[in-house]
């Protein structure tokens, strides 16, 4: 990650709160925008990345897309979950 | 897309059918796998492809993720949906 970087991270809100949020960071100056999200609010960060395209800044691109697997150890160990559970992450990099 | 790739569709069933998929087309001579997926079903495909890699094929590596957005024309207009429904996609492309 670069240091002149801005993250995003996407929760439980509407999609158009953190397509704001990507707006805000480019009007601001920044080059670059990182859009991240982890289990299920992975499909909503790929919405984001596709509105801010696609309706507010044409000339936004993709740079970079990376996967990985965040774990987490197990709070209460008698559940069996051995090694806590995975979840998937997302980090989508836009730059204009 | 090329002609050499073998496409795995994420739907509703459980992560381990499609990893499961995967390694059959990688075991079968496939060089590339791709996994795609839509709506709500990204974080699995992200999911499928991390247990890929990970448990199962470490030698695989990501060669493309790719995201973009399909558009569904509405069935009834009266919704006051204009110009369809839009749902993201992502395509994951595995190689090894």
């Amino acid at each position: 990650m670069t240091e002149a970087t801005n993250a995003v991270l996407i929760g439980k809100k509407p999609i158009m709160n953190y397509v704001l949020a990507c707006i805000t960071n480019f009007h601001a100056g920044a080059k670059e925008v990182s859009i991240k999200a982890r289990g299920r609010s992975i499909s909503r960060a790929i919405d984001v990345a596709e509105v801010v395209r696609h309706r507010f800044l044409p000339d936004a691109k993709i740079k970079r897309i990376s996967i990985g697997t965040d774990q987490f150890l197990p709070m209460d160990s008698d559940e069996g979950t051995q090694g806590g559970t995975n979840v998937s992450t997302i980090e989508i990099t836009l730059t204009r």
